[in-house]
């Protein structure tokens, strides 16, 4: 087994990404392929004392940058950490890869350097968000695709369900169609014929789910149109970090509140780190042939190891293989 | 001036309803038409001291449940205090109409009882979120319309701007598309088209605004499909709701963190409160052609009576003939 990294993608790049590959290496005892610039990820890697045999350095000589334009990126920069990465997924010379880089870069090159699985309309990504009941829903899709049809949604929630039965360990996943309200019939066009749809297939749909009740653990897997995945997500997240800011601020506003959360110092750091969802690993872009992890912008040493550990358990748990076996099966069932 | 108010809606009708109307005629000095259960009004006002004359019951015989379809409630309950209130308004007796009850039946009285203005397409529920700025956002629309098409769009954002104005006293509402990001051209079908023609309708129109935004005061009104609204105003809304619950457990999982909670209980409370958007009264449903503010289901007598102030500055602004205004501005840029 080989992971491949994206050396220079991420906010902390390079220092984040070796870091976490080394603790992969001890960790996981695996291989671990890194591309990039030879010098500094050398110097890098020197810091650290692991079992050198593991790793592969593989230069690159361009950055993919956040304020680049997705697709031309990945057309133009063909030497970047990114696209040789991604090159060796396709190649098979790598089970999977991951990147902290630029989002919308990756999703264009999942599906133009990777490609999709034949018979997927659209592949999607599935970001998960912690729930109040200390787990986590991932959301599918999660902004890959603004403008979905019902058969998008199908095939988000089937790939969605086998990425949570294999890497997550859930036994039958729950999957919900997110929605305005929970009674049959409601929403828009879209979520109506989906649903419709979500009945008939072999998973275990259990209706719909209102933004609301999400962080309830409603469900496991919650099942709409990327654009509407980015606006639930996005909400909550502007909603818990404005929260966390006014709590500071109130705390800090009398000398009774600074004596109160001085008491409450590691309560509040454990909420916190509860909320920060940068903590739950990468998201999978589901649908494209080979594994690619989508690790956080911001991902410390933790988070690409813990995206790491996804692609391996996406590798050895045949994930391409199952979402390959449903495309035949859905198929034949339209037949 | 008369506003009249739906009696018998909401979860703490009568008492709430009844309470904040004699609050209203005492703060606002205007007259109230009340509908519902003559006999259990008047018990419920006999233990107020206000001005009588400024008071006038209107019996009515059946009351729409939560539980009711919206539609069928509508057109079978036709001596229901929210059915007759809103014919109050209909027939001009009344100025607008405030009521606790059931929104979709609102929202099905306002088109069907009530009935459109010429030239709008589809009336739009405007909820407002409270920003941690302190103030308010505008939700348009907040969840009346699931499917939309770029015309839906420019309306709702030229009717609650007129409202932001007029109701809310702001001088240049700034008007936001909600988005999966800020630059131009991204998004689904129907925000790029809106985007465009937004930028040639009259108002102060920003650009996109992100989810996560929308908490920080970055817009006035946030325009939006209502499937959309819905989405982010209960994604935000559970999540406000969660973290205080885990706030509370945290606190209370131990002697140091009870110590700390009590310290800080006022400035909780405070917390507590800014979340709470039963607090910013009710949402005013634009484009049907009578003053029509739905109050939350939970509202309690101080809401009813801002929902009411509300009501008043609807009609004392002339909110529904600046929107007619609009109406005619916008069929003629169109020729």
């Amino acid at each position: 087994m080989r992971i491949v990294i994206d050396g220079m993608g991420g906010d902390n790049a390079p220092q984040s990404n070796v870091e976490g590959a080394v603790n992969a290496i001890k960790e996981y005892g695996i291989n671990i392929v890194i591309t990039g610039d030879k010098e500094i990820l050398e110097k890098e890697f020197s810091k650290y004392d692991f079992d050198k045999e593991k790793l592969e350095i593989i230069h690159t000589t361009e950055i993919i940058e956040n304020e680049d334009k997705p697709v031309k990126a990945i057309r133009s920069k063909k030497d970047s950490s990114m696209v040789v990465a991604l090159r060796l997924v396709k190649e098979g010379y790598a089970d999977a890869v991951i990147s902290a880089g630029n989002t919308g870069a990756l999703l264009a090159g999942g599906l133009f350097v990777v490609g999709r699985i034949k018979g997927i309309d659209r592949p999607c990504l599935c970001p998960a968000i912690p729930n109040a009941k200390k787990g986590m829903t991932l959301i599918a899709d999660g902004g890959a695709n603004a403008d979905c049809k019902p058969r998008n949604l199908v095939e988000f929630a089937a790939m969605s369900n086998i990425y949570a039965k294999k890497v997550l360990g859930l036994s039958n996943p729950r999957v919900a169609l997110a929605n305005v309200g929970i009674e049959e019939g409601k929403g828009n066009d879209l979520v109506k014929k989906a649903y419709e749809e979500l009945k008939n297939i072999d998973l275990n749909f259990i209706g719909n789910v209102e933004a609301r009740d999400v962080i309830n653990d409603y469900t496991d897997i919650i099942v709409c149109d990327g654009f509407t995945g980015n606006i639930l997500l996005k909400s909550a997240e502007g909603v818990a970090i404005s929260v966390m800011g006014l709590l500071k601020e109130t705390f800090l506003s009398s000398t009774k509140g600074k004596l109160g959360a001085m008491l409450l110092k590691d309560d509040l750091r454990k909420l916190k780190s509860f909320m920060d969802y940068a903590e739950y690993g990468g998201a999978p872009l589901l649908g494209v042939n080979g594994g690619v992890i989508k690790a956080h912008g911001s991902s410390d040493s933790r988070a690409i190891k813990n995206a790491i550990n996804q692609g391996i358990k996406f590798a050895k748990g045949n994930v391409l293989q199952d979402i390959k076996d449903f495309v035949v099966v859905n198929k034949e069932s339209e037949e």
